[in-house]
């Protein structure tokens, strides 16, 4: 198995993903917000890729059961039910719901690959899921790193690293890596030790911290707090079918 | 000092080199190319972006002390009178030649830079120099790798990593490093105990092996066998002027 990553969705063609099985990252929070809200009960995300397309779409969907969510420069956007903190993703603003969702890199990775064959979404809050169902899947493996305005970020490359990690780990088969699968791994080896740390240490992370979301790396850092498999499949982030029974063991 | 560290030049704008102080690394193999044409007495090097604008400057220069250089896929071009091996570069071949060189990555990541302050030519070759000239220099760094084709390469970020690992260490001066910098110093001090082993694993040394230039990674490992500065000026990459007196202590 060839395990492919790329610190940035700008190096890639977006044709490239077709037949693809892909995994993408977006820890600071894109991942950690999609993950926590289909934990939380949302129905599903939708991921766009302009503040304009997010209200059009929304002006076509049942007002009562969809939110708009999202940020630009981390921040809230005027007009938005939510931001892109996990902490407001909670059960009773989420559950039932369809959430229309524009971040400035996890919705623009997500994009960029949708022509995938299959693609989940990963972040440290469930790490093992994901694990498990690239596990049990076949075929290479591409994990887009969503970094940052297309600018390598610490915290995807040491979760694409964890995962890999993992992978080979507990692999029999041979696990074929590239320089930024090797580099991921490393990092992960380096800077993993603590995942919290790490956020805080990371330019992101920092300039959340800045802007008043310093609980948001707490929840981004939190290994399988949110143990769900999010799969894109036609234009919507859904709960992945039967992943509820994926047998997974949690490190303590 | 901020050190600001980029994985491959397709990330970045022209112009967000206005005024910067650049260091671009391309091990394999401009960067070691360069540098041991310098060394082994070549005039200058002309960077150029393509094959007929190197025809083109060529047809326009004096046969007799101009040379064309450079490869695509690693190889020789039809026509040229050396290809990118910097064992080619001898001084018998070189003393006092003016060289077009266009290569698929260390030409594009010098053009790129073309409007930066002041831009120096890095690799495992020269860094003892380098590190030198940077230290006694002033202002914040750019390390722009080349990458390869717009993708993460390992063994120049290995190369930034002990720069900048070589320059924290010995500076006084607060030294501000964003993620991409971090990642460089961790992967150097994973990768970098040998360099020669991390170059016969990276993706392009593999394939320079594999299309017959296994000598080549032993050239580009060999640390300060080519000290001199590669200086981009005026067009043109030259020997920095005054370079030969900076004293250097190079590691045994």
């Amino acid at each position: 198995m060839r395990v492919e990553v790329f610190f940035t969705p700008h190096q890639v063609e977006e044709l490239y993903f077709r037949e693809k099985r892909v995994v993408v990252v977006d820890v600071l929070r894109a991942s950690t917000t999609i993950a926590t809200a289909l934990y939380n009960g949302a129905k599903e995300i939708i991921p766009v890729a302009t503040v304009e397309s997010a209200m059009k779409i929304v002006g076509n969907l049942d007002g009562d059961v969809t939110l708009l969510g999202g940020e630009r420069d981390g921040k809230m956007i005027e007009g938005f039910h939510l931001g892109n903190s996990p902490l407001e993703y909670v059960e009773e603003r989420v559950r039932g719901k369809s959430i229309v969702l524009t971040t400035s890199n996890g919705s623009q990775a997500i994009l960029k690959a949708r022509h995938a064959r299959e693609m989940s979404v990963l972040g440290f809050v469930n790490i093992s899921v994901i694990e498990s169902v690239v596990r049990e899947g076949e075929g290479d493996l591409v994990i887009l790193c969503a970094g940052h305005d297309g600018f390598f970020s610490m915290e995807d490359a040491v979760c694409a690293g964890m995962l890999i990690h993992r992978l080979v780990d507990g692999s029999k088969a041979e696990m074929e890596l590239g320089d930024a699968g090797i580099a991921s791994v490393a990092l992960y080896k380096n800077q993993g030790k603590s995942i919290l740390k790490m956020l805080r240490n990371s330019e992101h992370g920092k300039y959340l911290d800045e802007i008043g979301f310093r609980n948001d790396l707490e929840a981004c850092a939190a290994a399988d707090a949110m143990p769900v498999v999010p799969q894109f499949l036609g234009n919507v982030v859904k709960l992945k079918k039967d992943s509820e029974s994926i047998k997974i063991s949690i490190p303590t």
